[in-house]
C-alpha cells in the first residue's frame, strides 16, 4: 500500500472510510516511513527495530540491491536478532502474527521459534506458483504446521480476483483477540496481511465496489477489516487499553498499475526505489482515551519505532547490547512532541539517501537499470525528474543531491549546489551521516544465497495432508537482485 | 490553488486546519472542475454559469488557446452576458466583488455595470508592471473608482514577498458581511483574492511559517483568513442562512515551482493545460444546519455550477433565453443525489477533452510548444506521459484517448482502443459529445484584440490621485496567445 492510497492521504475516491475515522479518532503520521523499499526486509526492521543491514535481511551480490526472501532463499531472521514478540513474553504477553512471515521458510525461521505463540498464515508472499508442480506452492500453516497451501486448498481466482483470504485473516484476528480478553490476558497482534500484493485479490462482497478496480476493492477489504477490529476492541471494553498502529511495509508497487497498482500520492516513483513514493508510508496510531482525538504528526517515524514504542507500551526496554534503531514515539502521540532524528533509505548495504528535517539528501540515484527499464520494469511510469530517476546507478556522494521535502515533497527540484541552504542544510546531515557510518556495524547478509532445494517443497505437517514434494538436489547458487 | 494544497486533499505539510474544519462541517467535492485552465475565463464562467466559449472569453487567434485578459486586452465581459450579481438583486441581495474582477477592465467593463454593487480591488492581476512608467501599474478601486495601485499604494515587497493584500481583502469582507447583516439584506459575496498567484505574498505573520515556503505561507494565509470569515458568520448567528462555497479558478501554476508553486496532487500537469491537474480544483461547501458535516461527494461539478446553485437558493430561475452550463448542485450537496453531466475540458474554442463519469476522452493533447518548452517553460515538470504529454498538439478526434479516473487518476494508461471497455465507454461518450457540439453556438471571442492604448493608463478616479498618464496612440493588434 502507498501514501496516497487511503482518503485521509487525499486518494481521490476515498474509499476508506474506516481508516479516515481512525484516523479522525486517532493521530496521522504524515512523515512516516518504512525500513525499506521492498516487503522482507521492512518486516524484520519493524519486529527487531533494525534496520535491515544490522539485522542481516540485505544482500551484498551486487551494488545497491533490493533483496527479499522468496521460496528459494536460504537465509532468514538470524537467532541472534531479538524480536519484538520475544521481548514481549517477558511482559507476559501472547503474540500471534496473522498473515506473511516473510522472514525466512527453513524450519529454524519458523515464527514460533521467534516469540510468536501462534501463527496462521504463510512464510511467503501469495504469489505464484500456482501448480504444485515445477515448483511447490506456498503452504498456508497454523502455529507449527502447514495445513494446506494458497490456491489449491486456499484459493485465489487469479481470473476474477476473487479470494477470501483477507475474511480468513479478519476472522482470526477477531477469534484472537476475544480469546485474549476472555483469558485476560494481554496481547501483540500482528495482523501481517498480504492483500493489495499483486495478484490483488479481494472477497466477493467487495469485488467491483471501488472506483479504482481491483486494487481498490482491496483497499475498501482492508479498510472493511480495521473498521471492524477497532469496533471488536471497543465492544469487548479493551479499545482504551489497546494500542493499534496501522502502516504498510513499502510503497505502492507502480509496476502493477493501472489494474492492480496503488498510490503514492505526488510522492516521486514506488516500491523498490528510496524515493519518497518507496518508503513514506500512510500511518495512524489509534489508543483511545489515550492519544487526542484528530492528532496530526509531522514527527519523523520508521516502523522501526514499533518495536520500541510497543516495548516502551509495555514496561519494558529495548535490548542494550545491540544498536537499535527503533525510537519510542510515545513522547509524540501523546505530548506532541517532536523528537529530532534522522531517516536512513538503504537499498542494500548502500546507504542511498538521507533525511533529517525537512531536507533529504540524495547520496546515490537509480531507480532501475536500462536492461530492466527497455523490458517495460518501471518504478517511475510517467515520472521522469532528470539526473534523478536515473536508470544507472548515480553517485552523489561527495555532492548529495539535495531537496527541500516541504517545498518539494516529489523530490523535483535539487537545491543549488552553490546556495547557502544547500551549505547550511549538508553541514547539519553531514554530522548525522558521519555518525551513523561510524557506529554501523552490518549484521550478516542473510539473503545472498538462493538454493531451489530449500523451497517449500515438505513443510511440516505436509504428511498428514499427503502434501509433501520431493526436494532437487542442493545446488546453492549466488541469489540474482536485478534492482 | 490547486487540488492537492489543503490537507484534507491530502497536502503533506496539512496546513490548512480551517478549510479542513470547513470540510468537515461541510461537503468536500472530490470531482470539481474549474470552466477553463486560467483565470478570467473561469471566473467569467463561474458568473455567467456558461462556458467560456459560449460567454466570448476565449480566442481564436490561433489553435486551442489560453487566453486571458491582461492589461491591453480590448475585450471583456459583453453586456449581453447575465451575470450572477445582475440576477440576484431582483431578489434583493447586494453584490459585492473583493478582489480580481478579471473580466475587462475597459469602463464597459466594469463590475458596477454588471450587478455589483460594491467592489473592493483589481480588474487585473497583481503581476507587474511595477514601475508606472513604461507601462502602467494595477489600479485597486474602491467602487467606481482607483483609490491607488499594486505596489505603490498596496504594496508588494517582491525580494521577501510580503504584503498584506489578503488581509486587507478579509478586512473588507468582515466589514461587508457585518453591514448587511446589520441591515438584515441578503448579500452575495465574491471573495476573489489573487494570492497564491505568483509573485506569492503573504502578510507578516505569515512569512515563514510553512514547511512550503512562500507558496506556503500564502496559503496558510489564505485558510486563516477563511476561518475567520465562517467564524463572523457564526458570530453574528447567520452562519446557518449563509451558503458558502470554496473553490478555486485553475490548477496550481507548476512553471511557478518549487519556490511559487502548490500541488495538483497525483493529477498529471498544472495550469494551461487541459489534464486533470490543470482544472481539477478543491472544493468545500458549507452551510451548517443544511448541509451534512463530513459529507462527501463524488458529484461531476463545475464552478458554472455555483451560477445555477446561487439563483436556486435565491429562490430564482436560470435565464432561459440562453444555453446555461452549470447546473444546480443542491440535490447533490442536501440529499447526496448523484447527478449525470459531462465535464467539458476546452483550449479557445476547442474541446479538449470531455468526462463522462469515471471515464475521461482526450479528443486532443497538448501541453505546451517545443519553443515555449526548450525556454524551460513547462506545465508538467518531473511528469512526462509518452503520446500524452505533447509538445505538439495531438489530434485523437477520431479515436479519443481514454482513461479511466479512478484506476488511474494520473491519466498515465489510454485504455486500448482494442478493448471492450474502450467500445463501451466511447459510444456513451461520443452521444454527449455530439449533443455538446449540435447545440454550441460560440460567442464572440472577446480575447483576440490587444492594444497598448486601452492599459490601465488612466482610470477613473486617477485625476484625483493625480496618477493619470497619457496612454500611446491605439495600435489593435491580434494578441499573441503562446499556449
Amino acid at each position: 500500500m502507498g501514501w496516497g492510497d487511503l482518503g485521509a492521504f487525499g486518494e481521490p475516491s476515498k474509499e476508506t472510510p474506516n481508516l479516515d475515522q481512525m484516523a479522525s479518532e486517532g493521530m496521522l503520521f504524515l512523515d512516516f516511513y518504512t525500513a525499506n523499499p521492498l516487503c522482507s526486509p521492512s518486516r524484520a526492521a519493524l519486529l527487531t527495530g533494525r534496520l535491515p543491514v544490522r539485522n542481516g535481511f540485505y544482500t551484498t551480490n551486487a551494488h545497491a540491491r533490493n533483496a527479499y526472501t522468496p521460496q528459494d532463499i536460504v537465509g532468514g531472521i538470524p537467532d541472534s536478532e531479538l524480536l519484538l514478540p520475544e521481548m514481549l513474553k517477558k511482559a507476559g504477553y501472547v503474540n500471534k502474527i496473522i498473515g506473511k512471515w516473510h522472514l525466512g521458510h527453513r524450519p529454524q525461521f519458523h515464527p514460533l521459534k521467534h516469540g510468536f505463540d501462534e501463527w496462521f498464515g504463510s512464510p511467503n508472499c501469495h504469489f505464484g506458483p500456482f501448480d504444485n508442480r515445477a515448483l511447490p506452492n506456498i503452504p498456508v500453516y497454523r502455529d507449527w504446521e502447514m495445513i494446506g497451501s494458497y490456491r489449491l486448498d486456499f484459493k485465489i481466482d487469479l481470473k476474477t480476483g476473487e479470494a477470501n483470504l483477507t475474511q480468513i485473516y479478519l476472522q482470526e484476528a477477531l477469534d484472537f483477540i476475544s480469546k485474549q480478553q476472555a483469558s485476560q490476558q494481554p496481547f501483540f497482534l500482528y495482523w501481517a496481511i498480504d492483500a493489495t500484493h499483486a495478484p490483488v485479490y479481494a472477497s466477493k462482497p467487495f469485488l467491483g465496489t471501488s472506483q479504482r478496480g481491483l486494487y481498490g476493492d482491496a483497499v475498501r477489504e482492508i479498510d472493511d477489516s480495521i473498521g471492524k477490529m477497532l469496533k471488536h476492541l471497543q465492544k469487548l471494553g479493551i479499545s482504551e487499553n489497546t494500542f493499534v498502529f496501522f502502516t504498510s511495509d513499502n510503497g505502492a508497487a507502480l509496476i502493477s498499475a493501472p489494474k492492480q497498482g496503488g498510490s503514492n500520492g505526488r510522492f516521486l516513483c514506488g516500491k523498490q526505489t528510496t524515493f519518497e513514493g518507496g518508503m513514506r508510508e500512510p500511518a495512524i496510531a489509534w489508543w483511545p482515551g489515550h492519544i487526542p482525538a484528530g492528532g496530526v504528526s509531522h514527527q519523523l517515524g520508521n516502523v522501526m519505532d514499533l518495536f520500541t514504542t510497543s516495548l516502551s507500551l509495555a514496561g519494558l526496554q529495548p535490548p542494550s547490547d545491540r544498536q537499535i534503531d527503533g525510537i519510542d514515539l510515545l513522547p509524540a502521540i501523546l505530548q506532541g512532541k517532536l523528537i529530532d532524528r534522522p531517516i536512513f533509505y538503504y537499498r542494500g548495504n548502500e546507504m542511498m539517501a538521507v533525511r533529517v528535517g525537512l531536507y533529504k539528501a540524495h547520496y546515490w540515484t537509480w531507480s532501475n537499470s536500462w536492461e530492466e527499464y527497455s523490458k517495460g520494469i518501471d518504478f517511475c511510469p510517467g515520472q521522469n525528474v532528470t539526473g534523478v530517476t536515473t536508470h544507472t546507478q548515480e553517485e552523489h556522494t561527495t555532492l548529495p543531491l539535495l531537496f527541500h521535502l516541504g517545498r518539494d515533497p516529489g523530490e523535483k527540484y535539487p537545491l543549488s549546489f552553490a546556495s547557502d541552504e544547500y551549505q547550511r542544510a549538508m553541514d547539519r546531515i553531514s554530522i548525522v551521516v558521519q555518525q551513523h557510518r561510524a557506529t554501523m556495524v552490518p549484521g550478516v547478509p542473510q539473503l545472498n544465497v538462493c538454493d531451489k532445494a530449500v523451497m517449500n517443497w515438505s513443510p511440516p505437517g505436509c504428511g498428514k495432508l499427503g502434501k509433501c514434494l520431493k526436494p532437487p538436489k542442493s545446488d546453492p547458487q549466488k541469489c540474482f537482485w536485478p534492482h
